[in-house]
């Protein structure tokens, strides 16, 4: 049996939540909360017309999952409306962004690997080429 | 741009699809899928009365995240039913079991990092106390 106060166990009551302004992170796996060594996992629910706009990740490896409503996806330069149960996979430092360009909420889990990882967390390139020009041309 | 011929999403079509005595696994991520160093992912759909029983992953971490019905938890000796959007976290080598006692189908996602782990992926332990006895009290 594990001497650890982390728990095991995480539900809403537990999960805690970080107000972003591309909507709220619900944490249910991160160091802090469970003792996460490798994953973290928040469960982030987007309002219309809200986006996290084009980032990258020098360390870590990505996977969204849409839990409710429809993402538009980027991966690098390539785009994908995902739908409820469909997934992008997202290699340690390519640039990604997640918009809700429909008119309901859009709820994903965003998973991420390893927990602890060196360097920035997240590296915001949206205001850089081409990411800049390429939702300002499609922007929610 | 990756010269990598992975794919970056991944739907039910793309989905490698794996049967198992516990229901049908549909793998989201996997190192021969999207190229995954860090995660796993899988989709679990358990019918009724059935379980993935008493294991350990020795060299994985992993998260049980509910989608749809209720799963009946065990991480080491403590039991809880999860509901949907509800999660377990099992560090390395923690015994942990997934039932499903309802009488509906269980849907659940299974997140495991890292994707390529040294030695054996998972040592089942159902036959050997106190687990055989600990489920066989409670079996569905």
């Amino acid at each position: 049996m594990s001497t650890s106060p982390a728990l095991r166990f995480v539900t809403s009551r537990e999960a805690q939540v970080e107000e972003l302004p591309w909507g709220p992170h619900e944490w249910l796996s991160r160091p802090e909360l469970v003792a996460a060594e490798e994953l973290l996992l928040v469960r982030v629910t987007m309002p219309p017309r809200k986006g996290h706009a084009f980032h990258r990740h020098p360390n870590m490896e990505e996977i969204i999952y849409v839990v409710e409503g429809e993402a538009e996806q980027w991966v690098e330069q390539e785009k994908r409306i995902l739908k409820v149960g469909e997934t992008a996979h997202i290699p340690k430092n390519l640039v990604h962004g997640t918009y809700n360009v429909s008119d309901k909420p859009l709820v994903f889990l965003a998973i991420l690997s390893p927990a602890k990882a060196p360097g920035p967390p997240l590296v915001d390139v949206s205001h850089e080429e081409p990411w800049a020009s390429l939702k300002a041309s499609s922007a929610p």
